[in-house]
């Protein structure tokens, strides 16, 4: 929902007044917005838009060389005065005409009407250009009463880039036109708005449904469904807007894929690896997209695609700089040429293997063995140490540990297969949990494993007391990379006295199972105890602070995979 | 929440596969990352940073000339392995040595510590600087503990532009150094943020409260309090990070508000305005501030204030050009000058009254009163058009009404006690209530009160016949600029049987009371009857469809004034 506003009826003119406040080398307020704060060229076409406000960046947000001259800026939701848009058009005006271009909605335009008739009754050249890009707000044989949402961004752009280019006012309208004519936009949305100092949204989507076609103020969509997946959009967004392709297409479009609101970048850019695979399969070349927030309604929940099919002139236009608050173009980011395909990722290759004894090549296969019972035990209570690890940190340690014991698991089987011997089977095994399962616990973890291959070696079959030996290498090297000590709430709290009963076990002549049952008895008895403890460690701050109570996460996964082990050794 | 997802598990990777997808032109997938496509200048250095997933623009959104030179991408808010710093670090790697800088977290730093290590060990110059801005997560005593932010932005931006300006590796890392010494942030969350997949909120805050100090993976604020005003929090965003201004710190600084996730730009630029004036009031000189996303915890509400105080050599490099997908600073937008003060709105003045006859002057008095009437009744009835209007369209009728009555009643007033006559000041209600209200009723208002205001004429007291050929003339006007006719759910449906009322009674001889008593009756049941109609307008669309059983704000708002004027006109 918004939340942070002061007396809602203010809200409009304060938040104008921060954007120029935070924007004053780039823009200008005059009486009813704001202009381009650097001189034009004399004697080009001043592109005037402007529009309600809670849609930004749209329309204050793409002032700047290369794009609009000037945005009139309306109440929340609601369109500018004639007045308004007279005033800015007036301010922005420099000789050259000036083109009103704004989304097709009553309001707007009723008032950019009448400001047109005013300024053309001053003696100004001024031409209209109604964005209709949404292609849910009716039907093909009736475009004219169309809605405009993102595509906005493209008439907006065409136009302000054959201003700076010193192209004539009939020039300038034509592009306008043409860029329109060629754009079409799809919008879904999961969500209402809530405007300032609402306490309920304007409209609402049930949980779990999207409603398809809804406008960015809440203008009802045509029908609904449930949730898809991000691939499922992809698709959908995608063949809504390729059936409305318009008739002189071409094979070269840009694709603005937008977000209306509280849909994240991160989410975006899932859709958008599906969209661009399936407009690519359609032989289409994608020229400089954009995936971002383009134009929005307030926290709405919901995301639309917009293609614009682009001509030559039209390419070069769209790929021109532009250097707006909300929206830049560097001079040599983009070129309308196709883009190339990604670079693939280097293939590293099996790594040359040490010649192994027969004995170790054995082991080698138990030590598989056993990393694949972590990994079992892991993916069983990954959602339990997700869940601990939430309440003291940020929730990743059952994610982590399941990518890392896999890879683990994983590796081992392969280099085992591959004859090597178990120390370097196991060293496979740790770069594997390290590489894939990154933060603490996968570099924990890493160096751990690690240390116990460093003794294990690949001559021969282990014993007890190597493997003893590795395991208290290991708890060091944890330690002194960690820099986290006994009762600091960390897995070192179950990791020392695992190693440590081993070690005794071992040493007092005791074989394997035992060895790993009183190992594991030891984890999980500190395991539970460090419920009583809070995070004494500095940067565990970085992870939150549990408090008295819950266990941490990374000691009760240590005493899983040490009671995995346990079962496995007994179980032989 | 975040919503839009395939297998959770694959998020991080299917999110950097889009982002890559969607900016080939920009960066270049690598293993463990992304770095620039462009070939940056050999020998210089590179500026490796890198994080977990979801808190984009970082890391990702920052790789691009004049910022980093690549970034390690993690799991869902995880840090890369060494592997992947590693990778990403030689293929960013051109020569000069290797900057690795990043948020300050426990598994980032054994990460790249590790990376660090085997860097050096392959014989590469190799530093790291742990961005540690954020005051809320340990004491000024130590600083070194400190959780990274927002003020990462500062430091890869300063070590990028000092890079691209082919200074040496020494000097890039004390740049770096600097500038992390010089910078603070503190930020503030009103509620948590949902991993893809979850159902639950890895966090939450209390509805209406504010945690202060939260971390951006939902590590615990240290306080918590009642939801501010935008005001209240600048003014607490300023003060604490004000108070941890380091020692030298001059009276140049950049500014960063960011959103961390669902606070939306318009509500920023809102708190933003109040920032930079109590800044502004310390006498320190903001120098290119930013007011947007820079670091994000997916859709965590929330927001943080950085400040940098920038010497000389950190204000050229802030300035510098960049140019990388999520941060974009043009050569002209901006220079390490102070901002100039912002243009003051042009002063319209007092428009010249023509003269105006006695009795016109006394009836521009009766005019001030009826509008002042017409804006009561709207006022007590603002909550009410507002939510008629949400449900039939975008719930700014009320808001619109009430902005144009009180600025038309207003005008009248001031415009009568000046000596105006009637006509002259209707005129003047009518353009301030259009300049004012915007929208659609805004332009509609405006018109039907100029074309009374043109029929009343300035000359003499006008008679009842006057004021109904105002009144038919202002429903053509009106039915001609909005193009709706009869039936089609507007004000319209309650203007004509309204004006047409009223003309009869006066024909028929009554006075006005007995003339605006017929008018209100007639507006009032056509207004109801409008509860039976769906919009047959096209543009009706872009104001959604209230379908059956709900009236139509603009005629229900026209009738409560009709019955307002016609209460006032029987209290004579």
């Amino acid at each position: 929902m918004t939340r942070l506003h002061n007396e809602p009826s203010a809200f409009a003119d304060e938040l104008v007044d921060g954007f120029v406040a935070a924007h004053r080398h780039r823009v200008r307020r005059v009486p009813g917005g704001v202009v381009r704060a650097d001189g034009a060229e004399p004697g080009t076409v001043a592109v005037v838009t402007g529009g309600g406000s809670g849609h930004y960046p749209a329309f204050a947000g793409l002032v700047g060389p290369g794009l609009a001259d000037g945005a009139a800026t309306g109440n929340v939701f609601a369109s500018p005065s004639a007045r308004q848009v007279h005033d800015v058009a007036r301010a922005a005006e420099r000789g050259g005409g000036i083109l009103l271009t704004y989304g097709n909605y009553t309001g707007d335009v009723l008032q950019f009407g009448l400001a047109e008739q005013r300024l053309r009754a001053e003696g100004f050249d001024c031409a209209t250009v109604t964005v209709t890009d949404d292609i849910s707000s009716a039907g093909p044989d009736e475009r004219d009463r169309r809605r405009g949402v993102a595509g906005g961004l493209v008439v907006y752009k065409a136009a302000g880039a054959a201003s700076a280019a010193g192209r004539p006012f009939a020039d300038v309208v034509e592009v306008a036109t043409r860029a329109n004519d060629r754009t079409r936009s799809f919008g879904v949305a999961f969500g209402g708005c809530t405007l300032p100092g609402s306490a309920e949204p304007l409209f609402d989507v049930p949980a779990g449904r999207m409603a398809l076609g809804m406008g960015i103020h809440g203008e009802p969509g045509f029908a609904e469904q449930p949730m898809p997946t991000a691939d499922e959009l992809a698709a959908l967004l995608v063949e809504k807007v390729l059936a409305e392709a318009p008739a002189d297409a071409g094979d070269r479009v840009t694709v603005l894929l937008n977000g209306l609101g509280t849909v994240k970048y991160e989410e975006l850019f899932v859709v958008y690896r599906k969209v661009d695979e399936l407009l690519a399969a359609r032989g289409l070349q994608l020229i400089a997209p954009e995936v971002g927030e383009l134009v929005t309604s307030f926290d709405m929940p919901g995301a639309s695609l917009t293609l614009a099919w682009l001509d030559d002139d039209l390419a070069e236009l769209w790929c021109a700089p532009a250097d707006a608050p909300a929206y830049c173009r560097g001079r040599r980011s983009v070129t309308p040429a196709p883009v190339a395909p990604p670079a693939p990722a280097a293939d590293t290759g099996d790594a040359v293997l040490p010649p192994a004894g027969e004995g170790s090549r054995t082991a080698a296969h138990e030590v598989a063995g056993l990393l694949d019972a972590a990994r079992a035990t892991i993916d069983t209570h990954a959602a339990e140490l997700g869940r601990i690890d939430a309440v003291a940190g940020d929730g990743d340690h059952g994610i982590g540990m399941q990518r890392g014991a896999t890879a683990a698991a994983e590796a081992a089987r392969e280099t085992a297969a591959r004859g090597a011997g178990a120390g370097s089977t196991l060293a496979a095994a740790a770069d594997a949990w390290a590489d894939r399962a990154g933060g603490t616990s996968g570099a924990l973890w890493g160096v751990l494993l690690r240390a116990i291959a460093d003794e294990l070696g690949d001559d021969e079959r282990p014993g007890a007391a190597r493997l003893a030996g590795g395991l208290a290498a290991g708890a060091d090297r944890v330690v002194a990379l960690g820099g986290a000590r006994r009762g600091d709430k960390t897995m070192v709290d179950a990791l020392l006295p695992c190693t440590e009963a081993f070690s005794a076990a071992v040493g007092s002549g005791s074989g394997l199972p035992t060895a790993w049952a009183s190992a594991a008895a030891a984890a999980r008895q500190a395991a539970d105890a460090t419920a009583q403890l809070t995070p004494r460690l500095g940067r565990a701050r970085s992870h939150g602070d549990a408090g008295v109570g819950t266990p941490d996460a990374g000691a009760v996964s240590t005493a899983l995979i040490a009671e995995a082990l346990r079962d496995r050794e007994s179980a032989r």
